[in-house]
């Protein structure tokens, strides 16, 4: 291990930070070191605006007009073109719309469709869990279908990919420990198979450099409102292979996906492009939020974002094992940075009320059940200054064991 | 016919209008005749209060604790109940959360669901087409299910409702004729064949009283952002009969509708209430502007808003057919206004360059295709001045024959 840094040493790891003019174009409460962005983007200034302008002059003042003239119709495709570029996605494959919950929906019976002979999907275990609810939902409606899970069935998932399988659906990174997988090798074994896979992109759309066609990937999905920033709730995107366009059928074939939805046609037939995995109306509001935060994406090498995240979270694991040893915190994480995407875990018996006692003392990660604590780096606005001052807090509640206060053991109802 | 009112009639009827104060609620633009609140409502100044301290103070500052603090976890419960009240659903039933056409297919495989021994879906040839779309949607999920179509298959949908049918999908109001059915009479003529009943409430939802529960229906499904000025793309609602709550499934299962979304389990398990036909994470932001326009609606009578939607639309047929005489215009909405909804249509051979030079002049209306002209009375920004002043110009249009510019005859792609 390198030797521990000091407070001169983070400030020049600051003043050297290629990203540190992203920061002033956020909106950051005071006395909050803010690392949950991996369940909710802050606000950057640009969205204000916005959302000023679509709401009081487009639609305010152009109403049903604001369609056409102001770009609301097309938008979806627009916004999903320029996050196309943050995930390796050439244009004319990737559209915003609806949740993740419902474009894993899509994405599933599509690539089903896309394998009519197969009856079994693959995902994992450990999944953030609407992905095997909707797994469940899909199964639900195709009699037949099998799920095989990863952790539950086999504790390998390639051991779980053989030819009777349809399609793997899975994490990139995974919501609680933060692992990586390797997006090349995963879709070859599963391409070799002769399945097709589903990329999750939620924890990985704004953290990391994502190369979804160079890895022949079929389908992905992702959430705006982590490290995109798009706001609470924003719409999520999906990603279809442009090879996969023409085949690809999904039954939520609303007027957005018809080929002419201003011909009021009475039968359905499907757009030819990745239009048909839209359905109905999306919430402009909240769509030009996310126009908003992407602006500042436009700015962002990946690489460099990249080179950022690692260094965030490399000082991290190594200042809480330094500062906190021996007050039963283990790491959860992968330690190895190449599989680890911009976020760190660690366990603890006792992990709930040792985050509410972070968070009064203004250090917001958040606990996920039962027994991890977890911490999001965002490199556009999570300074390392911001590390050194998150494990002194934590070092001072386990030292003080602040944390034992009957006040941080009581659940809330949402976490 | 009674006499033609003259411009001194017209300014009584303002002047005598219990609904006049809310006009001064909205943001009307200047020069701008808008009756086109059934395509998009206009934005009542509320909204921007909400947006702003949703955006700025809840976002920016409380960020990911919002979800808590601020209530956005049960909003759309909260919003689905002050929607209820407009639609005659005691609290608990509605739920606003994603588009129409995804609750119109959670609702159909819902009342499939409940009816499993059957196999055929009736409903409306000439509804808006999103709706048979997903009927088709769920169909190509269900194998063995039958569509039969009114318009189609029988020109009156009673002679399709027999003991085969599991659901029938009806709109309320036709969104082109604004065609009004007999919402009791059709549940009582579906629920006596053993089928169940799905209501479109899309261009009923704050045009008219609606009794829901009165009418035993069993689901229903509507739009936020046409009468109910929601903004742009707000999300929906759907209801589900108390009564087949417990039973009631859809394939949607997201984390949303789990019981315990925050328990992070592998398994599904649906949410007791109508939480289960939520999905997944909701745009907070376009909820906020829904959550605005709501505060409106909790202080209007909905008979008061029926006497001037009928008094709106009664002089606007008036008025169209005695000074307009002789131009071509065919009135295609009932003429008896307890069958007719909000709005009035007209059909012309010309219909498409008629509304365009309309719009020119200010009048902001919509084309439908083929030939149909379609004007929106929202009696809660609609002036009887309005209905005068749009008469006296579209009268302007035909005299002259302006509409025959070949400026007015190039279709936009949307429309």
């Amino acid at each position: 291990m390198t030797a521990i840094p000091d407070l001169a040493a983070i400030e020049a790891m600051d003043a050297n930070d290629p990203l540190r003019a992203m920061r002033d174009r956020f909106v950051l409460p005071e006395g909050v070191i803010y690392l949950d962005g991996n369940s909710l983007g802050a606000a950057s200034k640009s969205v204000f605006a916005e959302l000023d302008r679509a709401a009081r002059e487009e639609w305010g003042q152009d109403l049903i007009r604001a369609w056409n003239k102001d770009g609301w119709f097309d938008m979806p495709l627009e916004l999903g073109d320029r996050i196309g570029r943050l995930i390796g996605a050439a244009p004319g494959q990737t559209v915003v719309a609806d949740t993740t919950s419902i474009n894993i929906y899509k994405a599933l019976h599509a690539a089903m469709g896309l394998r009519p002979d197969r009856s079994v999907i693959v995902a994992e275990g450990n999944s953030f869990p609407t992905d095997l609810y909707m797994a469940e939902g899909v199964a639900s409606t195709r009699p037949g279908t099998v799920l095989r899970l990863e952790g539950v069935d086999s504790d390998h998932i390639d051991d779980l990919i053989d030819d009777q399988v349809a399609v793997v659906l899975v994490n990139h990174v995974n919501y609680k420990s933060g692992e990586l997988r390797d997006m090349a090798a995963l879709t070859r074994r599963c391409h070799e198979a002769g399945a097709v896979v589903v990329w999750d992109l939620c924890h990985t759309a704004g953290a990391l450099p994502v190369d979804l066609d160079g890895a022949s990937a079929d389908f992905a999905v992702g959430c705006s409102y982590k490290y995109l920033n798009g706001g609470p709730g924003a719409p999520a995107f999906i990603y279809v292979a442009e090879r996969h366009l023409a085949d690809a059928r999904q039954p939520l074939s609303g007027w957005w996906g018809h080929a002419r939805p201003f011909a009021f046609e009475q039968g359905f037939d499907a757009s030819a492009g990745i239009r048909r995995f839209q359905c109905g109306t999306q919430p402009i509001l909240s769509l030009r939020a996310l126009k908003g935060a992407l602006d500042i994406w436009d700015e962002v090498d990946m690489q460099a974002l990249r080179a950022k995240s690692i260094a965030l979270t490399n000082l991290f694991i190594q200042l809480v094992e330094a500062r906190c040893a021996g007050f039963g915190l283990t790491l959860g994480s992968p330690r190895d940075s190449t599989r680890r995407g911009s976020q760190v875990s660690f366990s603890h018996e006792h992990a709930y009320p040792i985050m509410q006692a972070l968070i009064e003392r203004g250090v917001i990660g958040d606990f996920r059940a039962p027994e991890t604590i977890r911490f999001g780096f965002t490199p556009l606005y999570t300074s390392f200054g911001d590390v050194w001052q998150a494990v002194g807090i934590l070092e001072d509640i386990m030292r003080s064991g602040a944390w034992q206060a009957p006040r941080f053991a009581v659940r809330a109802a949402v976490t």
